[in-house]
């Protein structure tokens, strides 16, 4: 059996092509059949005469997304997609497929959503996956490539994270366990045993809105440094959405076509990102939006405000201490003010980043929890980092489907993940 | 600031290191501290005259786990370790650590469970986490290294995979989910539209037994090829296998040194690998094992007695159907039979890998589901699959944490997962 991807390797010779039917037609004494097999789309040409009377007679069994082999002969033909044909001699069914729900007439998008497993089939979705997939290898590449440890954080924890309003509980035997709304707590554990760590795994959230920006389950890396300081942390995060951007337009250059991504925009992600301060991010948005309230946290359109100034991504930092998590630290030159830095992409995609420097202090995170109607002893591990060789540190949480979003320049963030997890939606 | 690691680019030259207190000693007018950063320990000396006289003064004060910032000269130094040695000017403390809870003494498990946070900053541990780190980048390398697109699978499922008693149940919204024993049904949907797939992501068993292999949050590697049968996925399997076992020991090498693991029985990890028919690995049991019933599945004990005869891993393949999940294929040519396959490890370590042939016929997989008891609902879209161009295809599952145990050649499944949820136990 051969690849598609591999034709080039085969030109001249007999092969056997596996996959299904994309789309066939019929032109008297000349049939097409256009074969996908998960690494691309052959041409496969039945004359009749030349190829098997069989095959030649059944085509028409041959219906869109029956499974079948295929045996002919690779020749190239630039004017084939991908540039080879296939001179076939015979067709053999594996599964035949009777009325297939996704045809080339438009799908609502609930229809879609429930026939998930068999839409990923389309072309557009197949690119999506890739890019996600090859956006999945850079993250990890990047963090390994610079010493870092991946160290994985537990999706069962005792405790909440980011506000206790979001959070699934499950009974965990006789016990109440939440499920996981990031891994940062725990990578601060780990930085101080390994220095640079990551931790690259699935999250939830339960928020009941339907926003083409959020997911119920979404996959999201948290690298922590120890040491590290607010401005390190920029600096790292900036590095990183380079590298991530620039490897994915090199190596999935077809896929964005496909996905008709105008990729001058995210040529100009090239690190160093422009950095505001809060202060000077609110009156931008104060001088469009008269109704923002300065001090408040920035809504979707407030972000675009900001962002579309620029052609790169960028960093607004020091956000009041108020609107950002308990574990925050408190810039002691600024009062009130967070050592946090969110990073907003281009052309209006919002925020992919969140993070900044951690409360170091004993006392004052102790405080913190307590204001934040924590429970103290949920927390004693956590508090420990601080009782034993406390030491500044800094980290981030990079969303991948928001980021997957923006690389591929699609509407919503839904078709970005395999099986995506949706207010209401738990199915397929 | 330089890591440890990086020493060897900075001989003579004045350096910064930030780090931890691994241990210290005085001994007159020369005192010794022992520094990690989670690069490597180095050894900074300090003299009394040569070092600033403050320094020298409050040594005392760097307690075990104390958090430190020093300054110093590198000088090569075959004795210590790494090579490597700090003649110190300075140090300033970060955060004191006062009767740090892990000493040198020996604790309880459930103490150091209970102290996992900190634990984990022992050489062992770290140890253990940078093996399961290169292993994890392994298993993506080499699956995307081979044409494959990693397409993960979700945690909140509408039904179960792996049998029904051993669900986590949880609220989603309205409805009620399950989180997912297996990607594994997942990906026969994404190999439909890519071919060849994988996921890689932490699965759930609500298993209420405490042994040594069993973790109820656990990582597993996933990966799924259309058109490869039970034979096929035995040589992706086996490959695979070398692939990691060969690697880990080529770039963790002084880790698994640390760990005292005998290398020699991992080298001779090269496929192919025996493979063994249920039936001859069954008498070769009931030889040994009078009580055990030929048609049974094989305990701890069992698996031992087979894979002690050889020096490679080995496969057991076609087990009875009657004890497979309902998916497995059974061989058209032998009846009761399954076409699956489980890889057992080396030296008693027991099953790392289950898998096989999925079963493509729709009417069978339907009776199946009823024989099952499972909602046929459920998995209408599962059976979409063998509606709308079935095909057949394989894979297996491979168990993260139960490798990293082999590899490490450790004890216990709990070492090997930075926050291991066990039975009774999902703290920090």
């Amino acid at each position: 059996m051969v690849y598609i991807e591999d034709l080039k390797n085969h030109v001249g010779k007999k092969v056997e092509l596996k996959g299904w039917v994309y789309n066939s037609r019929s032109s008297g004494k000349i049939k097409f059949l256009l074969l996908r097999d998960g690494t691309g789309i052959a041409q496969c040409i039945f004359f009749k005469g030349a190829c098997e009377e069989k095959s030649f007679e059944q085509f028409a069994e041959l219906t869109q997304e029956t499974s079948v082999k295929v045996v002919g002969t690779v020749k190239e033909e630039p004017r084939s997609p991908g540039g080879f044909e296939i001179g076939a001699e015979s067709f053999e069914i594996y599964g035949p497929s009777v009325e297939y729900p996704i045809g080339p007439k438009e799908h609502g998008v609930d229809f879609l959503m429930s026939h998930r497993h068999l839409w990923l089939r389309s072309k557009r979705q197949t690119a999506i996956l890739r890019v996600r997939a090859e956006i999945m290898a850079a993250i990890q590449d990047f963090f390994d490539g610079r010493g870092f440890t991946r160290t994985d954080a537990p999706i069962f924890t005792p405790s909440a994270c980011e506000g206790t309003s979001t959070l699934f509980e499950t009974q965990y035997f006789d016990e109440k366990a939440y499920l996981s709304q990031s891994g940062q707590l725990y990578m601060e554990a780990t930085a101080a045993a390994l220095g640079k760590v990551y931790c690259f795994g699935p999250t939830f959230r339960a928020e009941k809105s339907k926003t083409r920006r959020h997911l119920i389950e979404f996959w999201m890396v948290e690298p922590e440094v120890a040491f590290n300081d607010l401005y390190d942390n920029m600096e790292l995060a900036e590095q990183f959405v380079e590298y991530v951007v620039q490897r994915t337009l090199k190596n999935k250059a077809e896929e964005l076509e496909v996905l008709e991504r105008n990729t001058l925009a995210l040529e100009k992600v090239i690190a160093p990102f422009p950095r505001l301060h809060y202060r000077e991010a609110a009156e931008m948005i104060k001088k469009e939006n008269p109704n923002f309230v300065i001090g408040d946290d920035f809504g979707g359109a407030d972000e675009t405000i900001v962002s579309s100034k620029f052609e790169k991504p960028l960093f607004v930092h020091h956000y009041p201490a108020a609107i950002k998590a308990f574990y925050m630290k408190e810039d002691p030159n600024e009062q009130g003010a967070s050592l946090s830095c969110d990073l907003l992409a281009t052309e209006g995609y919002g925020e992919i980043i969140g993070g900044g420097q951690r409360e170091d202090n004993l006392d004052i995170l102790t405080h913190k929890i307590d204001e934040h109607e924590l429970n103290q002893d949920d927390f004693k591990w956590y508090t420990d980092l601080r009782r034993y060789g406390s030491f500044p540190h800094s980290g981030f949480g990079l969303g991948l489907e928001r980021t997957v979003t923006w690389i591929c320049g699609i509407q919503h963030v839904r078709e970005t993940n395999p099986f995506p997890r949706l207010y209401g939606r738990s199915y397929p």
